[in-house]
């Protein structure tokens, strides 16, 4: 199978391209760049020479999935005229994400390039939209934060275990930010140091609202910060909410731990943890570890969520959402290990 | 004035020479260690060359005023011979914090050696408590996380601001874990890592619930949780509790930050930000930076604070306690800026 | 075909189990452990829980091929017996590395326990034994550093470009210092700190003057001095040495490049670069990049080399000798790329 | 006194502020930033509001002396000016260091702006200079590889103790790379990397050849090849040389350490340590630390040397040769210990 990789040239974009070359199924037959084009992939990340490719401006000949790396709505823009040509596509950038066209242009500042696309398009968190993935051809990629926050609280939330009033505090790497440069993700400012940003609102919470209102039957309250921390990969998120009087007799760590197990039985990518997890042990792979405990002096589930944001939040994901819209093995490509230490 | 420093080998030791080596009131004239006794300290530490001190096993010569930075219950066995010779005592362990000798049981997991002294023992978060420490003899320095908790939550809680149920979520470099060896703390383990610890309840807990109860006149209930980063130095608490319906008007951003600038206004060491604090800020000195906002979306106050975990989470308010103490202004020895980048 | 790892709970051990777990012809059979057995593998190393394993004090079953990566001394006493039952041995340790067991007793400050394996044992830098590692029962993986510079200097000194006089300065991350506690790999020590060590003689410097010596006819002077540096895998060493007069007329950068690449034409994992390489391009891979150049203002050459310590420089290269020994392709389970950014 | 800073905004300008708040003599009259300029030091810094400035696009004032913090050509431009005017000025920019215009132009790639002032500069190594540097009005402030290089080799170039043929292996910290965007000081790109770079010649090398060529009465040959580690501030340099035939006698470690401490004597800020040194001991602070051993298998001189990048390598040795232009004891404002760990 022939795919192609719109903006090969970000760490979403680069991070598929690794994860392909161990893909039996697939070649990947054509990569793009807006200012490297012409360069040779190899010239401009090294570790991806022995892919052979060049890139070029625009996508090149005949293919059958293709995944957009690019910002968002230049990312709607390119991969329409994909789809209008049969072509499936999986969408990294944010334009698919949300439902709610008016909900898109408040967090992103812009009108929907194509809003008529957006109730065809499947979000993309495997584990809660499987069966629709296998049969879309546009899958929008979930946000790395989300991924991370909606996997921790979706068993919390469908099983009616809290009250609607969620706090996420998210711990990010840095190659969150991407390899666009700016002050922010500049070594000497961010080494030694931890911050908080976006206080006044991510634009990845109207992504965890909608999932979790979904699974809710009504939108929970969600405040949702984030934090930079001095790695490249790896987000840890801590989720607290409040358990319900009763909650299905999820009182005890244990008890929650085995009600996640449960609901995340069938999805070989999250795992539940009986110890506290480390984003280190899923550096470089695809999956989830999450460890839901109950704080027994408040009364409050706290659930500690780790992924790769580049894997699991971004292009392993991908790759596993293609693997389903393909008729693949779901971990094809996807079993290697965490490289740790 | 004559000094001396009782386990000057850790870190929080090590902190103090330091710092006090730019006093020009004190001389620091003995230094103790256990495993390191008849070294000299620039052995040791080899940026402590300039003091010319050599470590002894126990204190030497007249002195006004000791620091201990022994752990739990060597400390207290240690500093109450000194105390009972009439010498001061900033005692920078956990010994002296909690009212409660029961409470020190439960959560030091033995018993309290010299409980008599808890009544007089003075609770060393300066901006508490300066008055009462300037006539103290025996200071209780606080933890490093409950030094940026409280002064985070301090003001919204005796202004009445908000609900008593807080999450502090608290963000620490590796340095707070001390210089002896670990696993949590072996580089190859911790780098480029994030995890949480001490989920089932960590020490600085009660310090915290009991400070800021005394301020509400009853104990909120606190979630606090810990993490660990790949940085060496600083703590950044996210402090996250629900504004009270009218909150003293306190409902936006600025007005809770006028408020706090209020609360803090006598204080050299606390700075209320107009924008996000980072933990580098304060690497080196003894400011704490605070930061509350309004989460307009769910009414809730968030107050990020950041401090240098040795400094004013350790050696730098047992500096500024002392100077208090002895009759110094508050800030001597302590005005370097922070070493940014 | 089954295989066995004798001390899994080090990093390196660690590493080969996550590498063969890629391996479609390698069962991980049994795994040992000292103060570990009887635990779960994946209890010890939860980015191994896929592995399934127990930790066993002694190897059991009947296996085909056992790696050691026991300290030395140890490792030797433990791989004999099994040499001796007929399975094929690869020793990560330094025990079969040292052609003269008095060398070995000097750098090593112990008697060899099997001083008559040395003549047999083959020195598996697999890019300079390849045919004798094939009919090898005993293979003695290099150590990291002389991975680094061998294959750094293995063409200059074999094609006689250069004067018998060496230097090379060795970059190190701190997993090379393996997973037992010290204070030079204590995060608070080591992070934002670059230090050299071990400046009165490594002990793997008479490894890189044998191999050496033995392409050139007689042995180099080298001078290697290492540091440790603030990230957890990866060796940089710059090499250094006067180009012969002549030097068999390489005497530019792209001359000498040219030269290098012919000699490592067969290699899959040896890659000369055009522009100085980073030890982040082999992150979790098994490349060697070797970077010639001449420093034309004093005829001197200089060559730049990076490797991932713990694949290349240990257990990778242990499952790529492996592969020759037991007649799978190379570069089986090795192929991954490297994990950047 | 009153000072100016010209670009206060860049790591070097910056921290000029942060050391000069310390000094008792100094009063920061007048900073200026091109970009920044309107706004307040503390929004740029935060570290720096107790400073209370506010950016200017040009010094205003009267000034006694001036700092200029620009990049090459727009610093001798700047300064020229204010010279003229009779105010004492410390270029910490690279116009002024070399003494040949030729040579300026050849590794800069413009022609010199103000040739007619390089022979009035003095070099401010303040240990070779220190005379020269007590009645000069245009001081060149070395470079941050050449400060720690040079320092390393003085003693031995100027005793004879080698050969004229020197290899500089320097490993600096990220922030050497100054605040401006680039890839190469993008975090993702640097974090977890270790690389060399400027293997054609770096700018910093005729500086090094131009002083250590005045001691030895010829300039000797010099391979200076700089690398990039993950850390923010600190440069170690190894430098090695070949000891000539009697060398003075000092052909044992403890000798040549004995003959640097005789070299340094009168030097408050370097010094020569028995154990080798670590740029960690230096984070803040303007000490160089020196460590001369002998390799005795190769009959090679090895010097460590460690420096704080941003201290003794620029703004640090800055304010130190203020203070001996303007009669103020040596080491005013610049006494703090090293901030370790």
């Amino acid at each position: 199978m022939k795919v192609g990789i719109i903006n090969v040239t970000g760490y979403a974009g680069a991070e598929l391209a690794r994860i392909l070359y161990q893909h039996p199924e697939v070649e990947i037959a054509s990569v793009t760049g807006r200012s490297a084009a012409g360069q040779k992939l190899g010239d401009v990340f090294p570790h991806l020479s022995p892919l052979g490719l060049t890139i070029t401006p625009d996508l090149e000949g005949s293919l059958d999935l293709v995944f957009s790396a690019l910002p968002h709505k230049a990312s709607a823009e390119a991969v329409i005229p994909v789809l209008e040509q049969g072509v499936k596509v999986v969408d990294i950038s944010a334009d698919f994400r949300l439902k709610q066209a008016a909900e898109y242009q408040m967090w992103y500042g812009v009108q929907h390039p194509a809003p008529s696309y957006l109730e065809e398009a499947v979000y993309g968190l495997t584990e809660l939209h499987r069966e629709d993935i296998r049969s879309a051809r546009l899958v929008a990629n979930p946000g790395c934060y989300p991924t991370s926050a909606i996997l921790a609280m979706a068993p919390a939330v469908k099983l009616g275990l809290i009250e609607p009033d969620i706090i996420i505090d998210s711990k990010s790497g840095v190659s969150g930010a991407g390899r666009g440069l700016s002050l922010g993700a500049h070594f000497s400012e961010v080494n030694e140091n931890v911050m908080a940003y976006a206080l006044e609102g991510h634009r990845h919470l109207p992504e965890i609202t909608q999932e979790l209102g979904e699974l809710a039957g009504k939108a929970p309250a969600v405040t949702f910060l984030t934090h930079l921390i001095p790695m490249t990969r790896g987000i840890l998120s801590t989720c607290y909410a409040k358990l319900r009087d009763g909650a299905g007799g999820a009182k005890t760590s244990q008890r929650l731990q085995e009600l996640y197990r449960e609901f995340y039985a069938d999805h070989p990518f999250v795992t539940v943890t009986g110890k506290p997890p480390q984003t280190k042990q899923t550096l470089g792979n695809n999956w989830c570890l999450l460890h839901p405990v109950v704080d027994t002096r408040t009364g409050r589930l706290i659930v500690i969520s780790c992924i790769d944001n580049l894997v699991k939040g971004a292009a392993g994901q991908a790759v596993q959402n293609m693997n389903l819209m393909c008729g693949f093995p779901e971990d094809t490509a996807l079993r290697a290990l965490a490289v740790y230490p």
